[in-house]
Formats: C-alpha cells, sequence, structure tokens
C-alpha cells in the first residue's frame, strides 16, 4: 500500500486530494514541522530534501507535487485524473502544475521562507513586503490567461484542481484579497464542496 | 511542423536538445532578449508569460520546460526519451525535472533575477550574495543523491539529462566551482560529445 507523508499548511494537500480522488489504497502520515520532524534522520533518509509531500511505493520514493500528481493519474487511470494518452491536453496541464510549482509557490514562499535566499533580516523583510504582488500577479496569469473553467483545464476535473485550490488556499495568508480571481475563487469554493476535498482538508486542519 | 522560441542563456536550452535528441521536425525561433522582444505585444500573444521556453505544436502552444520535455518524449516514442510505460520509473524523472524547475533553476535565478521578488537593491545583493551558497547545495544534492550515471536516471539517456546538462553550464556563472560536483561535471563533458548536444549548443552560442 501507497504510504504518503504530509503536513498541515504544505502543498502536500494537494497530492492528498488526488490520493483521495483516486480512490487510492493508502496510508497518511503526518510530519510534525512543529518538532522539526522533517529534518530528522529519520525522515531524511526517506527523503534527503526534508520536505513534503512524500510517496513512498512499492518501488521506492517519490517527490514533488507535479510528479506524485501524475504518478497518481497514470497509476489510477479508471480515476480519469488526466487524458492520459492526449499528448497535448496532457502538456497543458503538466504546463500549468509546473507553473505553480516553479512560479506560484515559490513567490509564495518568498512571504514565509526568504531565509532560503538571504540571510540579512532586511533582505528577508524586503521579499515579504513584495511577495502579495508577485503572488498577485501569478493569479491574476491565471484568472485571465490560464483557467479555463468550471475546471481548471475545462469540463473535466485533473491534477490541475487540486494543486490550484491548495495555492488558492494559501491568498489571504499571503496577504491578497481573492475576491480579485472571481474564476479563482469560486473553483476554491466548488471544489470544497467535494466529499475528497472535504475529508482531506479536514485532516490537514 | 512544431516552432521553438528560445532564447540563448536560457532554460529553453534544455527542451531545444531534447527535440533534437528526439530527431523531431521543428523550426527554432530566436526570441532576442537584448530587444526586450519576450515583452512585445506580438510574443505575449504567444506566451503572457513573457518567457522561453515556448513550443508551438498544431494543436496549440505549451510552455514549461518540465512540460515540453514530457511533451516531446511522448509525442516521439521511437526517441526512448522516458519510460512512458513505467510510472514508477517515469515519476522519477519527473521528481528531478520538477526538483530542477522549481528548485535549482529558482535558486540560481536570486543571482541574476533577484528584482522579481523585491525592489530594494540591498535585497537583491543579498540574494545574488547567497546565491552561490544555494545553488551548491542544490547540486550537493544532485551529486549525492539523485544522479545515478551514467546518465542521470540510469543506464539510459532521459529526458532529465538535457535539463540537467543546461542547469549545469550556468555553475560558473552562478560562483560555483563545478569541480566539487565530479559526477554533475563528467556527465556535463559526455553530453557536450553527443552529435545533438554540439549543434544546439553551438546554435545557442
Amino acid at each position: 500500500m501507497l504510504k504518503f507523508y504530509f503536513a498541515p499548511q504544505t502543498c502536500a494537500l494537494a497530492s492528498h486530494l488526488a490520493l483521495e480522488e483516486a480512490g487510492a489504497a493508502y496510508e497518511a502520515l503526518r510530519v510534525d514541522f512543529s518538532k522539526n520532524e522533517q529534518r530528522s534522520s529519520e525522515f531524511l533518509k526517506i527523503n534527503p530534501k526534508g520536505r513534503v509531500p512524500v510517496l513512498a511505493t512499492d518501488h521506492g520514493i517519490l517527490t514533488e507535487t507535479p510528479a506524485i500528481l501524475f504518478y497518481i493519474a497514470q497509476t489510477h487511470p479508471q480515476a480519469k485524473l488526466a487524458p492520459l494518452e492526449d499528448p497535448f491536453a496532457l502538456g497543458r496541464i503538466q504546463a500549468f502544475n509546473s507553473y505553480l510549482c516553479s512560479t506560484v509557490h515559490v513567490a509564495h514562499a518568498h512571504m514565509i521562507r526568504g531565509y532560503r535566499w538571504a540571510d540579512d533580516p532586511a533582505a528577508i523583510a524586503e521579499m515579504k513586503r513584495k511577495a502579495p504582488e508577485t503572488v498577485a500577479a501569478c493569479f491574476t496569469l491565471i484568472e485571465t490567461e490560464m483557467f479555463v473553467g468550471p475546471f481548471v483545464m475545462g469540463e473535466k476535473f485533473t491534477i490541475a484542481d487540486p494543486y490550484l485550490f491548495t495555492l488558492a488556499t494559501w491568498l489571504e495568508g499571503d496577504g491578497v484579497d481573492p475576491a480579485r480571481f472571481p474564476k479563482v475563487l469560486d473553483h476554491r469554493n466548488r471544489m470544497l464542496e467535494r466529499p475528497a476535498f472535504k475529508k482531506v482538508v479536514a485532516a490537514h486542519n
């Protein structure tokens, strides 16, 4: 059975939601960031990056949200979480998820984890000050150029939906009013009505 | 025919290399960053993000390196650039490429594009100062934990190889001595012996 390592308030929520939507057989294991468990020697043996999410499969460990999401979709084809045999449609999903991990999540990280890229407290404070602007710029692009509707990629729920949902739940904490992005906000509200989302979000709160 | 938009000294090199390795039929179109062409209204119609790489297919536009790399692999199966039917092996490649785009490329961007995340020149200078340390930390993890050899993922060339190669060519510019990472440096040198790499690297220089 799959083992899934997560921590609340992290992007692990996206993969957790996908596991539940896929009807996967998995065990969810909470890593306690308040005790710095992600840096423990035990956890670093599982993931040397010291981060979540981690999906432990029968073959070995997978990390990184876009990779885990695609793995879940590919190994649970009956759930139809991605158009596996349509390279262009799949490429659009992968491009969207890549944008989330490389640009949107990174913009957010400057709000709370500026120490990754600077030591000087003044520089870290300056990153935090600018983060709402860069996060809002990302969501403007998503709202106006990327989001198709009613789901991220159009008529079907895909692995892009739990990932956008996850990052959209961070908007208020990033100092950005979600009402500026009506499509994203409506999507966030509708996703919360899905049974799988209700169950997993409750486990993270 | 595929149209591929690139600029020298960018991560577009990775996708360009993969197109060539795949034997794809494509036209390469250079975007002149010195004239800020990536922000021109003409280019923004193609890619509202104002960035490269962009792959224009018969179905529409694809962006983001990991997505383009996977699309090339999936649409050119005869080139065997990824184990398309092995979800775990494929997941490992996707995880590696996700790490490159979300963490390694981002660490590098703080060396030269700190203005994305701060306005204060002192903060931007502080990011630049720390960038060699964060880039080196990423490559330490790649060298000790991720790189299998002789190719990134083991015995076969995959879409992880041109991407690692591309980011490894930035090491000197990032103030990091590549000799600290013997496996990565040896891989970089061996990749340069491949005809496809010779051809594409020449076009970028």
